[in-house]
């Protein structure tokens, strides 16, 4: 953020946003809500339109995912399954003066020298207070700053007139120990849930603790069975959502990069373990390369799936105007990884202030669905008739190979779980031998895309600026949004030329009454054509039609054709009305 | 819900709604949470259609609404002004000995005895308890039971061996005062807010406060100012906005009609005061009588605004399978509107449990923005051009007189808002004074719809059951879900006559990459074509396109047509293969 160019772009950004409705801050009349932001009338069709094109891409248009929209507020107990009670926090320390509250890891390193204090006394009453105090001081200030601070430390443990006791002074480098506004002593790092907590039901106790869903994906694992038993579908297969999630982000940023409620695109893809491929297929094919894998096929085991969905996912940003090349594929180093996850993908984009995370594709293992079947006590297996017969055939050598490698991931799973060794023994043994009945626990590969950062990709990448010089050589700056136009929040604006003769104004309002039945149509009259021009070039629509008097047959050869303008390169054509929408369909869906 | 015939139609629909993936209980798997559901694969898209089509319906097609999305939790200070903090509550009441807590106005009324006790004494320690009690009986059981729980009572506020004190009889009839369970007498009534409650930053104090949002609305209006200087719209104009709402309801019931979280679909229409449309008009039309009064003109005031909505509401309902039969016009009673609303009109359905509320449209006058004005201390005013011009034209007896209602408009509602008289008198006439600069606070018509009910409004219409006899006298009773196919998750199921028949499939295949770009689509291959219509039937589908021998040119006059057929009449037809989008596209959209 200390480049002053980023700095200058997000913040013309963030101003158009204000400015053309696509982004207002949250309660902005009441003083704004830190970490909320809303969409207005142009933000709200750009992200339906991203949304809608997600979600047809992994419903509408596949027949091996289908969609799920489940509550926010869901079952306490599946917050616990899931680590998000024990271990979805950041570390935080308050002020022992000022009890203000710091994100422990994002405290500015501060340098100088220590003051400790092992306590202090009243130098009337004569009482002690033993608790030790410290307060660091840049190089050069005197101790007695110093002092001045510990005494109000002590004063507000009750003493009046104190002394202070054992002060010791310690050179201090880079420590992230002290308040950086006035140099206090901060409590030890403690861990803070992210997670919003609310209570549902008429008494606030601790049974009815509830939390908003810090992320969509687990409302799809606890709904896996219902689905797979009321869809028809077949491993392998995936459940998608979109939907708002929610995090108290100790210091949301970066506009709506990190916000405290924002919306999500996840797809939980359920594929067979290796070991289930293995025994169908004979062999688990394996990656011949990077890029597209091509069209799945049954012998695709985790690897080739999550390498298919990393690059269905890049494909999509492709077509909804990101480019490859926009983006940066970040493999998560083995060290890096989440103990469950067998690999991660991050997607990054080049936001204004770094490059940072747009979607990340996990290949899970059967982390998720057994730890909803340990919490639950409801089994997450599916089965699987072709497993049971294909099990029954093989040579009984390999049978005992898969077997053995089943059973050592289940028990790897489980004692990493915590599941007592006797137990975890004999619970992965049980699971191994349901590949013999036909029964697995499901992997699942996992593309998670934050729209609301996806939306400000969009914005900033679209983001451009044309410098015009007039004949007098006056020159302007005018802004262009280049959105795709698949997600352009309007696609064509229609003018008629003049807005005082009537004929220009039936005839505009006729070819805008042909386009709107099938997309976002504004019609503006106001100003003229140069400035209607700008005006959509800032809302980003790619297409203008002007109805002029040529439309009308003062030219009788152009009579029924409007001037199309392209926004991206300001190319002008002129075109028969009757082809107008056959022309415009294919460039806007 | 005491007609079984009721409970039976509802227990089909909610079972029918599990099995084919419509609705789940949320959490299913952790025993579910009370009043929360899931929308699975089928119910995730019918619920997708009613909202695109309820905003494409507000937005798209009208020039005179934009969107909004805004966030769920906002800025506290929005819900004091609403009115949400004070006065969003139900009365709720403590069983005194087991705290089990009860919504006071649905106790199930008592008759019988109440033994009232003025307190009791330890007869060891003869420590003394002063606290009343008292136990409600059902007339003839002995007053020893009543006894024994006061015992209880005194017992868990700290006697050991209690001698109840001032035991006295009374008959009661009809109480809610009393635990139906236990007989204990219940704490007084105290209001229950509604709101779910969370905290906003890492310090969970009163300062940090927040509440997912109980109703969409609020948002429209905090947001008007910035929509109206960000979207080149002029008054009357509206803002659409649909999301979610929560509230901690005591007693969630019917299925997903009362759930604690739900979704809405809320329009806020402004529109100009009627002294403003007289100003400008002349005059303000009067409505000529029931029904639609046409295209909007800007003599219009609310009356005629108010019908205009109620009247687009039916019609939209219409649109997607409720016709005006199966809906009942309720106008609200004066004294059952609220203080501030001119008007309001519930358009009611016949759910199996009984005729209740899909949508309420109410004329709100200015209320809210001015509420939003006084609360956040920012004009909610708009200024428009043409008042300032013709107030200035205006004679001074109507001038006068408009300014005098006006005013006692304003004055009317700052007094019923608590502002002090003298205050009041001022600020009204300042308000006034503005009409002559242009100035003035919109006035609200407000259709706001339930998703959720809505969409539990289409399966209970939609449900039927179809009873066929077989050749050999066998009864069987199918599912048919007679959704209208605007809505209808699956528009078009395509089936190859025989699944082992490769040219078959392949061109089954055809037709359904033929269609599915524009429509969602089912294949389906596996049993009779009976089976296939009757799966089909259930999830609604209302077309089924069979791809047979004569599609491949047995019968070469019948090459490449398909049969469709229709589910509510079974009718079915041969179609060619290429005419068969331009046949289904207009009737699914």
């Amino acid at each position: 953020m200390s480049d002053p160019k980023v700095n200058e772009l997000m913040e013309k950004v963030v101003s158009l946003c204000k400015r053309r409705g696509f982004i207002f801050p949250s309660s902005e009349i009441y003083g704004g809500i830190n970490g909320f932001w809303d969409y207005g009338p142009l933000g709200a069709e750009l992200k339906r339109n991203v949304k809608e094109l997600w979600w047809h891409s992994m419903t509408r248009h596949r027949e091996d995912v289908v969609g799920l929209e489940a509550t926010i507020i869901m079952h306490p107990q599946i917050w616990r399954a899931s680590g998000h009670v024990d271990t979805f926090s950041d570390p935080m320390s308050d002020c022992l003066l000022t009890r203000k509250r710091f994100r422990s890891d994002q405290i500015e390193p501060q340098s100088g020298t220590a003051y400790h204090y092992t306590g202090a006394q009243d130098a009337v009453s004569g009482k002690c207070v033993d608790e030790p105090y410290a307060v660091l001081l840049p190089a050069g200030k005197p101790p007695e700053s110093a002092r001045k601070i510990a005494n109000q430390f002590y004063q507000a443990r009750g003493l009046g007139q104190v002394e202070l006791q054992g002060e010791r002074a310690e050179k201090v480098e880079n420590s992230q120990r002290f308040n950086p506004d006035n140099g206090s002593l901060l409590t030890e790092p403690r861990p803070f849930n992210l997670m919003f907590k609310t209570y549902v039901g008429p008494v606030p106790d601790e049974d009815n603790v509830a939390y908003l869903r810090p992320e969509t994906a687990q409302a799809i694992f606890v709904q896996f069975k219902n689905v797979l038993d009321s869809s028809r579908q077949k491993m392998p297969f995936g459940i998608a959502q979109i939907g708002k999630a929610f995090r108290n982000e100790v210091t949301p940023r970066n506009f709506t990069f990190r916000s405290r409620e924002f919306e999500q695109m996840e797809l939980e893809f359920f594929i067979k373990p290796d070991e289930v491929v293995e025994a169908l297929c004979g062999t688990v094919a394996k990656p011949a390369g990077p890029g597209h894998p091509g069209e799945p096929r049954p012998d695709w085991g985790w690897q080739l799936w999550h390498q298919y969905w990393v690059e269905e996912r890049i494909r999509f940003y492709g077509e909804i105007g990101l480019p490859r090349e926009s983006l940066e594929e970040y493999w998560q180093k083995p060290e890096e990884l989440a103990h469950y996850a067998r690999a991660t993908v991050d997607l990054l984009f080049k936001f204004p202030f770094g490059t940072q995370e747009l979607e990340g594709i996990a290949a899970r293992s059967d982390f998720d669905l057994s730890q909803h079947e340990r919490f639950s006590g409801k089994s997450q297996a599916v089965f699987d008739e072709e497993l049971r017969t294909a099990w029954a055939k093989l040579a009984e050598e390999r049978r005992q190979a898969l077997w053995q490698r089943y059973h050592d991931a289940r028990h790897q799973y489980l004692t990493k779980a915590g599941v007592p060794a006797q137990q975890a023994e004999q619970d992965a043994r049980e699971d191994a031998d349901g590949l013999a009945r036909g029964q697995y626990i499901p992997h699942v590969i996992e593309p998670s895309a934050g729209v609301d950062r996806l939306i400000l990709g969009l914005l900033t990448h679209a983001y451009g600026e044309v410098t015009t010089t007039d004949a007098k050589g006056k020159t302007a700056t005018e802004v262009v949004l280049r959105f795709h136009p698949k997600v352009a929040p309007i696609k064509v604006g229609v003018f008629p030329l003049l807005k005082n003769k009537p004929e220009l104004v039936a005839k505009a309002r006729e070819v805008f009454g042909l386009l709107r039945s099938e997309m976002a149509v504004f019609y503006d009259e106001a100003g003229s054509i140069g400035r209607r021009y700008a005006r959509q070039d800032e809302a980003g629509t790619p297409f203008c039609v002007t109805i002029d008097f040529d439309t009308l047959g003062e030219t009788p050869e152009l009579k029924d054709t409007v001037t199309i303008r392209y926004r991206d390169d300001g190319r002008q054509e002129r075109l028969p009305i009757a082809g107008l929408k056959a022309h415009l369909l294919p460039l806007v869906r």
